[in-house]
């Protein structure tokens, strides 16, 4: 056993479960003790901000809210505030804290410590890990909100055992990540999996980025609704725009096709470039389960080599609204496991 | 130094070149010996097939050609009647022969033993690496074309410090690999790098794979002479038509667009969904310093998020005749090296 292991084991975080016998020395199977340790994952994504206090499994064990600030001094303020009372509501958790985790819109650094850009926040080169880890004291990761959930996949979801995997994060806006070769890749400039902004309609609508016919212009949850207004459409949600559709809507439908049609060629462009083990689209008000869900499907199919058809699985996945700051709880958790994951 | 360097050392493949004196132990740089360790390199994409002498700093020192067969077997046989003719013309070549490299077009398994599917050759499942070791003793390795080319770079080449890149082969066909930290990435069923076969014109010509609009109908050396036909112009080369393009022939300028704009958008998507250091187009007949090299550069830059405008560097090079098998010769080299690199 290696000494890592005994330490983590005299932490608690590690348990052996089983020796097995084979060939050479007995193995015995270690298993992370879920109540070993604790981290806490903050989103910047909405305001009020999520933020959960995740048990080693993955699982959240506590939840609160703080409110959203673009301030990087006000933001560490808020969180060394609402900590202890996070903490408060499960035993042991203060002792055996080990890491907190932030995710946000934007680009991040591969030290997982400062953010390069973020429109959303209006940020430039803020050192925000340092900051939170300055005034909490605990351990501070931060990444991009795509990519922590691809970490979260990876560590506690439905990646465990896929090397290569893409996950879409479907909201008002695209988000995507790519695991390769087991590891998180961020590309060079921190822009891997930038498909929001590929353009997938040449000449088509103008985009907030500066250029046009991006896929987040046709096909994000955001661009949906605005597209079923445009036609005139009063659907609030997928879920409207679907039953419009099917009771034979034309407006409702042709939006739904734009949509899935454009979704399903990014999604096969992917495969085509990538050749991924899988393909995790998750979404909190999405479906996929009525015409978008078959539209884009049929888009992927038909934009892929033939003989490729098929051959790579499409899931999705309904995630509550705890996505982003599970993902950033998994950002510490991973760093605590094995470091931090630059290419 | 470890056990390996002095096993390659007394080989003769490394050798000491100077000892650095800084913090600890003295250092000793150890450079490989170009004349310590020679491969062989073959190219199944030309009929004759070339036949390349790679010295270890990927210098090719002999070339032959022998006659290209689609039958594995006589392959094997080729290849063990053409080989003491080709070793015969270097010095203790066949003493340092440490390994023979295949480029091919198709799909290879991850370790590079297998041709799983190629279209060119009419296989399936062809174990081509082993058919060739029992027939010529030497340890052999097969690899898709573009996929050798990337190795050639990392080894040899442009790309020997950049751990993220993309190579384009811009030929009749268009190939492309990745190296993504550091390493050949093949992706799960071996596809990664099929841009050819992803599409760039939705709803466009018919491509033999089945589908339609993909950026093989337009972008490639053979499209582009294709199109250039069609539009009734009596242009052989990419030189003619750029000549006939500088002129003012609006024919030879739609097809330059046309093509460039498509080779163009595929690259942004590129970078858009990977964020490679360096994109490097290789070319044997292309053209890229004329009216389709700027129009591709302006796609590039039109269609990514502007904030990465410019940022990721792409360069064009023009290659010999020698790229393909100088290519399979670094297969084998970099398996002797540092083994197989299955993800």
């Amino acid at each position: 056993m290696s000494g890592i292991a005994r330490d983590l084991i005299s932490l608690g975080v590690l348990h052996e479960t089983q020796t097995v016998h084979g060939q050479g020395r007995p193995s015995i199977l270690l298993d992370l003790h879920p109540e070993g340790a604790f981290f806490v994952g903050i989103s910047l994504l909405e305001d009020p901000a999520p933020m959960v206090l995740s048990d080693f499994n993955g699982n959240i064990v506590a939840r609160r809210t703080m409110p959203l600030s673009r301030d990087p001094e006000v933001i560490a303020d808020l969180i060394s505030e609402a900590l202890p009372k996070l903490l408060a509501e499960r035993k042991d958790a203060a002792q055996k804290l080990y890491g907190l985790g932030v995710a946000l819109s934007g680009f991040v650094d591969e030290r997982q410590a400062s953010c390069v850009q973020s429109t959303l926040l209006g940020w430039q080169d803020v050192p925000l890990a340092n900051i939170i880890r300055q005034k909490s004291g605990i351990d501070t990761f931060i990444e991009n909100d795509a990519k922590a959930v691809a970490v979260s996949e990876k560590l506690f979801g439905n990646a465990r055992d896929i090397r290569n995997f893409s996950v879409v994060s479907f909201d008002d806006g695209i988000g995507c990540a790519h695991f390769i070769g087991g590891k998180l890749y961020r590309g060079n400039h921190g822009g891997a999996g930038e498909i929001a902004h590929c353009t997938i309609e040449p000449g088509g609508s103008p985009c907030r980025c500066g250029k046009r016919g991006c896929l987040d212009t046709v096909a994000s949850l955001k661009a949906i609704k605005e597209m079923a207004k445009a036609e005139g459409l009063s659907c609030h949600s997928m879920n409207d725009l679907e039953t419009e559709a099917s009771l034979g809507n034309a407006a409702a439908i042709r939006v739904l096709h734009r949509a899935g049609n454009a979704l399903g060629l990014a999604i096969a462009h992917l495969i085509q470039f990538n050749d991924p083990g899988m393909i995790l689209i998750t979404h909190v008000e999405g479906r996929f389960d009525g015409l978008f869900g078959t539209v884009m499907r049929q888009s992927v199919e038909a934009n892929v080599l033939p003989r490729y058809a098929g051959q790579t699985p499409i899931r999705t996945q309904r995630v509550d609204g705890d996505l982003w700051a599970r993902g950033a709880a998994s950002i510490a958790a991973h760093n605590f496991l094995i470091g931090p994951t630059p290419n």
